[in-house]
């Protein structure tokens, strides 16, 4: 039997970035009915271990998140099981709702377990989805960059440490730009991770501090240069919702993934927005 | 082995409700870390045909979705596979993001349907948990009305055809108090369906005059000596968001079976509030 073409999101690191990009989808689908918007299935896996603390090799944040050993628990295989339970219950086409799980160490393995697993499972590539279309120019604010264009990233420590964007912007041919040390550590970083007003801990809204965090996160790396922002880590968007005036500046991969998902299940119901 | 709890969600009746009660699950469990959220499973079935045509055999506005011979297609059969897909993903207990979809001629067949092929998968009733949460007293202001105590109910035209409230509540000794028919007319239907300015048209904000629509309904009914207003229908939530003046007077089942999903999963998380 043909499957029905039908989108997995894979999310739960954090759950609100699966149910943002669930959003996401919505928002970019043209439906006049319920039943012209595309069948999604949503795994929100909280379970999975803090892919940062994994990558770092347990010496970030997350040390409660620690195996009896003292080694960080592995994300890789719980990403595996749940993105072929999402083939299983109908996914034709899946996305993985967390930037730092593109990492070499843990999307390699992914992939090599849905290939055996699910292997009609198309699994997006977040990162390389954005880059693409950085090239393409995004969104409504739409000329692509020049050439070696400064292209700012904002992001967590594990996919600054595994240069997960840097690479990619670099192949394509652009100019990544990382914010000083100083506010990476001061105001990037507790923005996601304070336990107190950090985005992981308070998104529903997300607090005043870390809001204003962001957004001078954001004008720091303008200032340093940058034609575009990517907001690296998808908690970042939800900083940044609503009528925001850093809005021309920003490329939400959480945005591109979820049109990419449209795209490739189906693309005639895109909002060509 | 033993299944962890996992929460299933039921969604597609439209695609935004599913994605709300989601919310709701996140809004109301105490967790501080990505790992100390429920896992969720959330299926956007949105392929399942029109609820409220199917029970008013076709005379509804859905003719779009009648099937060939007329009889306009029947929700049951793919709402009861969605939640046995749900159950081989994983969920332990699941609840479906629609008033109208809990009318005995789809909920029970539904029901049955679970248990011949996923029995052990729990399937809570939005309304009975809505109207059990009322005898409790719900919320901040959570004084329970008395008995015989009127109820307002803000609902679709399918809702109260079927009598879907009316009857759980009269049951459990109140006395439902529904709007008059001028202001169901001229209020509530447009609020929810108005093309132009309806809630199902516009939801991202809701409009100014939707907004206005659905609280002079509430008034209606506290003026008719309502002491709680349900909020039958899933679009009316959003008219009543934010820090509202009526919160204190109204119940939102989305919310309320958000709470018994936590409830059925792992308690000790859910937020006291």
């Amino acid at each position: 039997m043909q499957k029905q073409p039908t989108i997995g999101i894979l999310g739960g690191m954090g759950p609100q970035a699966g149910l943002d990009l669930f959003q996401a989808v919505l928002d970019n689908t043209v439906a006049a009915r319920d039943q012209e918007h595309i069948p999604t299935l949503v795994s929100s896996a909280a379970h999975i271990p803090d892919r940062t603390t994994f990558l770092l090799g347990g010496v970030a944040s997350d040390t409660a998140a620690r195996g009896r050993e003292g080694a960080p628990p592995d994300p890789a295989p719980p990403m595996g099981r749940a993105l072929v339970e999402l083939a299983e219950a109908g996914a034709t086409v899946a996305a993985i709702a967390c930037n730092t799980a593109h990492a070499g160490p843990i999307f390699q393995r992914v992939q090599a377990y849905v290939r055996a697993h699910a292997p009609k499972l198309a699994l997006l590539h977040m990162i390389e989805e954005t880059v693409a279309s950085i090239r393409q120019g995004v969104g409504p604010h739409a000329d692509p960059p020049g050439p070696a264009a400064k292209i700012g990233l904002l992001a967590t420590a594990g996919t600054y440490h595994f240069r997960l964007y840097d690479d990619a912007l670099e192949a394509a041919g652009f100019d990544p730009l990382l914010p000083d040390a100083d506010f990476r550590d001061t105001h990037l970083f507790p923005a996601i991770y304070d336990p107190g007003y950090g985005i992981k801990a308070t998104s529903s809204p997300v607090t005043e501090r870390a809001a204003r965090a962001v957004a001078a996160c954001i004008e720091h790396l303008i200032e340093k240069g940058a034609e575009k922002v990517i907001l690296g880590c998808t908690e970042l968007p939800l900083a940044v919702a609503g009528h925001h005036r850093l809005h021309p500046y920003v490329i939400n991969p959480t945005r591109v993934v979820a049109r990419a998902l449209i795209r490739a299940t189906y693309p005639e119901r895109l909002n060509p927005n």
